[in-house]
């Protein structure tokens, strides 16, 4: 992650960062040799979603995966087995799709088989708000426990290790990251792992852990901090149930890697929500706030900051120094409202400097066209114009980059639909997938020629196959450039990280 | 616009409210007999962006469209004539596309002709910063207003009329409806158009005025608070020229009709950015915002701001008396996110009555599943569960509209993308469009068992054509409800609403 480093973070894993010599006890939740999934439905011919995930990413292609349903016969494909017990090898990871009821069967099962890790996707225990049902909770997890089995959830998703072929919902990206995410939902964690996914950024590992009867946030954290597969962390939490051991871990992994904090539940109606949901007990904002402060994490307002935030730390965004965001686009109207939606978020928009006018001036085509910042950039041939030329683009680019009023670069070239898709007189005849790449290599490029980070601002689309949309921002940002879809969202990351880096003034630099 | 009506205000003209017994003098303007598109580039087997929308929208087959061009023939289809002064029948509109040096001349032809309005698209002028220009700008427009002859532009879009076919890009919806929009950018202007187009609202009028040298945003207003097929007004300004006459006009049109602002450049850098754009001077934020707020005038901070709060006074959201919300979706970490966000926004979430709580237990699957709102709202078949079921999503939602806590509803049916597209066991067999269209009536169905408004949240997509969500939004809309895209937007928007009516106290009800 060194300031002069263009690729993205999130393509693979760089090995270590302040890594132990010794593997974390927790390593090995995420390594498991053989998998059984208990309760597996045999009515869905894919065995339900949890064997058709692991089967989807290729688990079985590389390890021992083995249905578990009192019928027997085959699921999915795969050989079932009436029960835990009957499975031929060691299994180290079970995932249990089992009713409530059975749990404490089964648990007394994965101690007679020697299971490392047992994961309750089955939910109906203390996040209900019934005391019985709390208990055979806490009787179930305590048991496992005891015996030395690790508990994920119960009521939640489990893991996603990429690199260990190993997934809980989908079809997922099979390639490691370098993102650990913790998350105590298992929508917002899916969510993440395939909207981010959709643009190219990749996880090492994302646990889905629901109520944390056992393994919880403070567990995850302190387990990032170490694992030589994870840059960078974020995490989406709603109760801490042990407040010291979470400040302590939250310390420790905020000094070591960039650690971007979501807490769900700081307003009233949310603290109830997270109570219905996980189980959670609600914590003040307050105290949540100045926690995260002097950690030294990043605090996030919801989902989408966190997508956002996650790809400027894994772009060349990251390295952005200051408030001045340069802007090249075109439509006067876009320029104005770019200009205070940047000043709203609390950046800049300075006056370029006479010397960087000029030189602009003389690359514009039309007298009097905006050179002062933003800076039109209808030279781009984006509109189809005659005077489209993108060596004049790659020009205003470096010098409006060059400037040293210049701490960041937002480019819109403006993709106006209604002219573009249906109504332009010069239909683009390339297949529309290979047209945005080329765009997105052409992005790319721009930012290779310069020194501060470039945002690419691509509006969304009002019709349409949003697919080369994506091709766009995939290929962006594995040149190492943060696509955004609006002006505000690029300026409030900008803004996030840049408050992050002064308040971590006298904690080590980690980006 | 009446309080019991579930009808979408957008999708006809609904006749006089606060008319004039006689037309306003600016009628004319939208309403003329035949249009000449001068300075037509022949270059373009279209004629130019403008001849071809307004042939795409049809209005050469009503009445005369001229093409001026120096070498006369054939463009885009139609007789092409070598000046102003050669076309045969009077002209009423004038549409300039020469260039800024050509101007003056035009001018001299327009008043030979007898021509009412002048559009100038032509740009180069006060906009420019250069004083010769902005001379230029002065005599051009002054030489035209002394002989009878209204200007719109410099620097413009000019007008889109769909009840008279008058468009200027694309092919635009033909359909009139209720919102008048004034624009001082033509790029704002025309995406109103198609991204608000896409969901189903339609427009009056829309008037793209640029540097507005002669009729600018207080003459729209005044116009637009007596026009009968107007009955919701929205501005995009970036400069007033006249502080008094502009007070005047918002104050009229505001008392009338609901008036919806976006003033560009309230920051600094947007002031020096919308000076480039229209040549428009700053004036400070807390003038104009107590200028709305005395005149009870709606104000928004962006575009996406003013598109949302013009469909919630479209639709059912218009109605909405409190700050309740109560809200259905699947999901517990989007109910947790939701409830904070709803909070955020200045609303409430709150807890439900024992006794709805109770008629709720008895609908819901899982014992325990959240009924104290957010309710938990997944027996809504919409993640292919055996559990779903629309009757009784029907009774929930008509147990939480009733409950007296209960001002408005937010419904996300969860379309949880990575299931449903392309790993769900259960593919749907149906077109999508179709399938799209059922659950928008669906939506739509619910909104009529209430007296709340019913909002629906539809996430965006991560892949594939978004064309099925639209047309999901549209037949929702059609049915009188509003889709929004995230709860931070459909809250935001009942907040605005909300903040608006309690600060026209005292005004005259128009909602």
């Amino acid at each position: 992650m060194s300031g002069s480093d263009d690729e993205p973070e999130g393509g693979t894993a760089r090995g270590a960062r302040g890594g132990a010599e010794h593997p974390h006890p927790l390593d090995a939740i995420f390594h498991p040799r053989a998998i059984a999934v208990v309760g597996t439905p045999s009515g869905d011919p894919h065995g339900g979603n949890f064997l058709r995930s692991l089967r989807a990413t290729g688990y079985d292609r590389e390890h021992a995966l083995y249905p578990v349903n009192p019928r027997g016969g085959v699921i999915g494909g795969l050989r079932a087995f009436p029960s835990l017990l009957d499975c031929p090898g060691p299994v180290d990871h079970v995932i249990s799709q089992v009713p409530a009821a059975a749990v404490s069967g089964l648990v007394e099962q994965c101690v007679e088989k020697g299971v490392r890790t047992l994961h309750l996707f089955t939910a109906g225990f203390s996040e209900t708000g019934d005391p019985e049902r709390a208990r055979a909770e806490r009787s179930a997890v305590g048991r496992a426990v005891a015996a030395g089995i690790r508990v994920i959830g119960p009521n939640c998703m489990g893991i996603y290790v990429p690199g260990e072929r190993i997934s809980f919902t989908g079809e997922p990206p099979t390639e490691p990251g370098s993102v650990f995410l913790l998350s105590q939902s298992g929508v917002n964690a899916a969510d993440s792992i395939f909207r981010l996914g959709a643009v190219g950024l990749r996880f090492s590992k994302v646990v889905s852990y629901g109520n944390g009867a056992d393994l919880t946030a403070h567990d995850f954290l302190d387990y990032a901090a170490d694992d030589r597969e994870t840059e960078i962390v974020a995490a989406y939490i709603e109760g801490v149930s042990d407040g010291p051991a979470f400040a302590r871990a939250l310390r420790r992994c905020a000094r070591a890697k960039p650690t971007v904090i979501l807490k769900g539940g700081l307003t009233t109606a949310g603290a109830r929500a997270a109570n219905s949901h996980t189980g959670s007990l609600a914590g003040s904002r307050e105290i949540f706030e100045a926690l995260c402060r002097q950690a030294g994490a990043l605090r996030v307002e919801n989902m989408a900051e966190l997508r956002d935030v996650l790809v400027a730390l894994t772009t060349s965004t990251r390295r952005v120094r200051g408030p001045g965001v340069g802007v090249l686009s075109s439509g006067g109207g876009f320029a104005v409202l770019s200009s205070d939606a940047i000043a709203g978020a609390g950046l800049e928009v300075p006056e370029l400097p006479e010397e960087t006018r000029r030189a602009l001036a003389r690359l514009v085509p039309v007298a009097g066209t905006s050179v002062r910042n933003p800076v039109d950039a209808s030279f781009d041939g984006s509109q189809g114009r005659s005077e489209g030329d993108p060596d004049r683009l790659r020009l205003a680019v470096s010098e409006v980059a060059g400037s040293p009023v210049t701490d960041a670069l937002f480019l819109s070239t403006s993709r106006v639909p209604w002219l573009t898709d249906s109504a332009s007189g010069a239909e683009d005849e390339r297949d529309p997938y290979e047209a945005a790449r080329e765009l997105g290599e052409q992005v790319a490029a721009l930012q290779h020629g310069i020194e501060v980070p470039l945002l690419y601002i691509q509006r969304e689309r009002i019709w349409g196959d949003i697919g080369p949309d994506l091709e766009l921002a995939r290929t962006a940002y594995a040149g190492g450039v943060a696509v955004y879809e609006s002006i505000e969202r690029a300026a409030r990351s900008v803004a996030l990280l840049l408050a992050w880096r002064e308040r971590r003034d006298g904690l080590p630099e980690i980006l």
